[in-house]
């Protein structure tokens, strides 16, 4: 029955960090998920032929190619994912609908608004032809994000009334730790804010299923000069090394948000807790199979959060996998991203978060840098 | 040997829940700790003279007045222990002092800045004369946060870099619970803010040692009309049910704070975070035994929050109950509260917190209302 | 009204480590809780003229005895709290009952069952007299163990099919630590077995309702030599370092039993946990106020272990001290203790635990020793 | 580079729950682990041939056998990987080693220690040939549980002194749960206690590095009948639904077992602690990118139970995967394991777990049987 799906090739973009673990997840989400289609791993690019061709036998990919360009191309390529720094992304992403390619994009979406925008625009345009494009926001496909969220959209903790995100890291600490990409504003656009922040504002949004109206926001360089990566000497680091935010929701609660590299013990602390009038749910990434829940309509003497195992055959995704118990990592968020994706190019359906969604996102960000350039004066984001 | 100590003859204004637990730290504080002087529980002041004996009876306390002025009259009274709501706080300690005695006041220390500046010139006056005084933030008494404390001073978690706070409550979540005391601004002067926030902005600027600088903020209430406590309809909730805030230390760490009534399950959740240069410390009252600690100077493999039972022989309080592991709650943070007053009035030193540290806190709370009310905009706080 | 309760007279028997935390009771009880009667304490007995006076201001007591005969025979004492080693308890408990007296006494119930017997014996003919006995099983009143035993009488786990309960500490794992009383057999008649075993044996039939029914254990003295208090050398451990052993309930269920002091890091751990056709509890007594329950009757996907703070004024004596979420500790177990005590008496009610109960216990753990002694066989244990 | 290194081709027996684990282990191994050797998923065996060949096409095998023995004359085979019930493994696994085949087996090894004995001997045999064989106790691979043992094996926790392992699961608590081949002798030789028992007996021998010496065991079966799987009616359950047991290492330690399928809310909860006289380390594969370390050489104050998050490039295995703190799942210990097998073959290494591990587990389980089996009498175990 595999055998009789349409195939779907894909071409991959970039091959470091992102491109591991999107290639983990296209070759496995077949072995897991019943689809309609069956993803080919065509080809992968990057700029290094050497290490490209490298890449793609370690990864799986059955060829590789020095330009992005030549992926647009070819015909036995259907799908575009774009696993490069964000100031590449819209112009592949652009090229890419235009030439009738579905895109998965990574987050963040762009380093700009006006990137974004233009990115989301030639989206919708795209979707009229039924060109599908989404942005990679994983967290969300974590089970115990999905369910949280199908809680709250149940009705389970009625109104919400507050948001608590933070993302934790503590990777550069150490003054010595050199400066990287993702520390130069030309290339990554911001510093925390857009790599993990990014994810916490998406995450709020999508669990509460409600948009921010408006951000205060504060933010810090706390380490400003260090070595550069080969060694000749030191540069200054031209993003945020955290910020502090609050906001609110349509609905009208109050939302407090923290996203800083400057964290230690926490590795990768991307934590949520949600307050509504009849109840309250809480995660966090180190602990990804669980999610905690308070349901305040329980007799007082039986309240309490309790620690769910997302690992239930009914939890989003889980059935698929192993039994109750047994427990998924970091890598399947991007397994069951690609799962989404493929089903909703097969079923003629705009998949989610779309890049209209990353834009919204963007906004946010842009207007958390405006308040903390502006006395942290309150700035309403538009829809 | 106990014999042979000097008594000191306490008053206590007020005997609801803050007398109750003032008592029972009266009541203990001698049994436990080796102090120079032995008090004496004198005297309680309430209004009803049949509700102050009653109380008086069942909480120990030799006597009972239903005018607290009698007890500044009194030669037997050396102390005067204020239990009251905050919009009585400046009238009694002003007084107080002015007579002589030695005053300790729950927090916090008054309903606005003005009178806290009154309160704290008074307090300067009366140490003048060795008439001594002290704000009751009693959470800086659990054992886990003045060893939080001593840590930091230590330097073992380097520069400070993030402090996230939060106290986080749920008895108000019920729109039908009546309108108390604490719902209305002219006896409480602020909601969550000024009940609840009030700790956490000490408890920040304790356990780091630096005071903030500046502030901005957010608040609502989600529930704004509530049933009169006696049935005779329905009033205004006149403070804020949530407040949400951001701030700078003065050695430049971002801090984020949030009090609210609104968190279903949360029930006295007062959290700390420290993230330093060198480590973090981790403290959630409703684990109050437990201080979480990690160490970033130890070898990456051995890193991570570990959990220290903070009920050692050297901890700070601890070797005076139980062995370790025993565990103390709520209360012994005020009989260790009652334990420093007493010893500072022995040794003739001034106590802390002092009166000029909950005047500190007031503007802080007065910066963040002033945000807050002002789209949020940066409000530097005077020292 | 306070002053028209019928007064009580107390007497101690005993000032160290017990004699401190049940003096913490007596002054405690009455101003948390509404009895029928007035405890008052009147007198301790401690060998040392100079220190149990000494104790007896320190601690409250208003007279000091050199000889335990003497409590006896004041008609101002009406109770008996006997806080000395095992040892001794036989004697004095069997006098007190002959007397008159109301009597208290600490675990274990004694160092043998024949004199446990005795004391069942002697127990049962002064309830016939009126004459009221306990036993200090002063972990049953943890709220959040009452709890437990509420949940399950409640049928709320179903049919009990497991229980495993450990007691850890770890202060003697230092071979250096001197050879205390409790280290040797003739005082304490046994070690982690009698002094903290006792306590999970006691607590494992009171939580479900079911005898144990027969039991098989091993015991190991891992430091079998250690040096004298009084520095003249060193002397033979001659009880248990730790001991491990395993039971039937009479329902059936599989029972799984350690106590052990010497394991590194668990200070005071006393956990229970229990599974049931319906449900699972767990304790751990180094988060004393917090009891876990997964109901295993909700949907699958919104099942997991619920951290009840059992602080709410629904809960077993939480209502009697201060608002959810503030938490007690160690010494209010006693306090507790020392209530149920005093309202049985006055209602005419025999307490429990028994003498009774506390001879059940200790026939488990003759029959843990003997089993230990004969190849780990099963010793089925009377009723 | 990958491509030029010899490629071993691997012949799986059975592809349900194991098959398909196995399978997502052999199909990522290379992406992630620099290996000298380059598996290829020749073909799988399964006793239909439309089953097997969509589980074939499924899973990534490129062909599919309906007779095991196919696979042991095939060329390119060089590798059996048996994931069938207990029942078949030492036939395929004796036939596999005499044809010169390398053999996963899964666990546990055999369903009697005859069979144990009879593989044990064959592996040495083919050792001697150079052909390799190991046993699949997955839970060795787990980062965390490889770190426990290099801490142990490093002095940092001292002698052992208590090993506590639990591994619960609660997936036949309802009665109506069918009559899988899990619960029926003859297929599965034991329940609990060979299917998840033997893990904690790998384990807690791994972990300490010591084994067994003697145990003493009770058992039970809870559900006597069950309806069978076909609904033609009920079917007595002949394996134990529950064991305890206890031991001694070889070094002196104790040892508490427990393995239930009975415990509600317990989904794969494979505990283990273990204390020594220099430190404790904790384990549970719910939360399996942690574990928990307390150090006794630290001062008193700042001991505790830390939770390293063992996802750092230093820690076992971790490296290969994600950055510091995103998180493995179950399949990976698989993936582990089969990285390994293959470094052990490329290297002429015997691998770990062998084969007379396998045995020695064997020899345990039997011993628990008899003990339970003979009023708990304890059964010493040979080497």
């Amino acid at each position: 029955m595999t055998q009789n799906r349409p195939a779907l090739g894909v071409g991959m973009v970039g091959h470091a960090f992102m491109g591991r673990v999107h290639s983990q997840a296209w070759r496995s989400v077949g072995a897991f998920f019943d689809l309609p289609v069956r993803p080919s791993m065509t080809v992968l690019a990057g700029r290094s032929q050497t290490r490209a061709s490298a890449a793609a036998a370690e990864l799986g990919w059955a060829g590789a190619e020095t330009d992005w360009r030549r992926l647009l191309e070819r015909d036995d390529v259907h799908v575009i994912d774009i696993c490069t720094p964000g100031d590449t992304h819209a112009e592949i992403a652009i090229a890419a609908l235009a030439a009738g390619k579905h895109v998965l994009c990574e987050k963040p979406l762009a380093n700009s608004v006006a990137e974004a925008e233009a990115m989301a625009a030639a989206a919708e345009d795209a979707a009229a032809r039924g060109v599908r494009s989404m942005v990679a926001f994983n967290y969300r496909r974590v089970p115990a994000v999905a369910f949280a969220r199908r809680l709250v959209a149940d009705g389970r903790i009625g109104t919400v009334r507050h948001v608590r995100a933070q993302y934790l890291q503590d990777w550069i600490v150490d003054p010595e730790h050199p400066l990287v990409w993702r520390l130069r504003r030309e290339k990554a656009g911001s510093g925390a804010l857009g790599d993990i922040g990014a994810h916490i504002v998406d995450m709020a949004q999508y669990v509460t299923g409600e948009p921010l109206t408006g951000v205060s926001g504060i933010s810090e360089t706390f380490v400003k000069e260090r070595p550069l990566p080969d060694g000749s000497g030191t540069g200054a680091v031209t993003v945020d090394d955290a910020v502090v935010f609050m906001g609110r929701l349509a609905g009208g609660a109050l939302a407090s948000f923290e996203a800083s590299r400057f964290a230690p013990g926490r590795k990768n602390s991307l934590r949520l807790e949600v307050n509504g009038s009849l109840g309250s749910l809480s995660f966090d990434f180190e602990s990804l199979n669980e999610l905690r829940f308070h349901d305040d309509t329980l007799p007082a003497e039986e309240g309490g959060f309790r620690r769910i195992l997302v690992t239930e055959p009914g939890h989003p995704y889980a059935g698929a996998w192993w039994p109750p118990g047994h427990g998924l990592g970091y890598e399947h968020t991007f397994t069951h991203e690609v799962r989404d994706f493929l089903a909703a190019i097969a079923e003629g359906a705009d998949p989610a978060p779309s890049f209209a969604d990353g834009l919204r996102v963007q906004r946010v960000l842009a207007a958390v840098e405006r308040s903390a350039a502006d006395e942290s004066r309150w700035i309403p984001v538009g829809a």
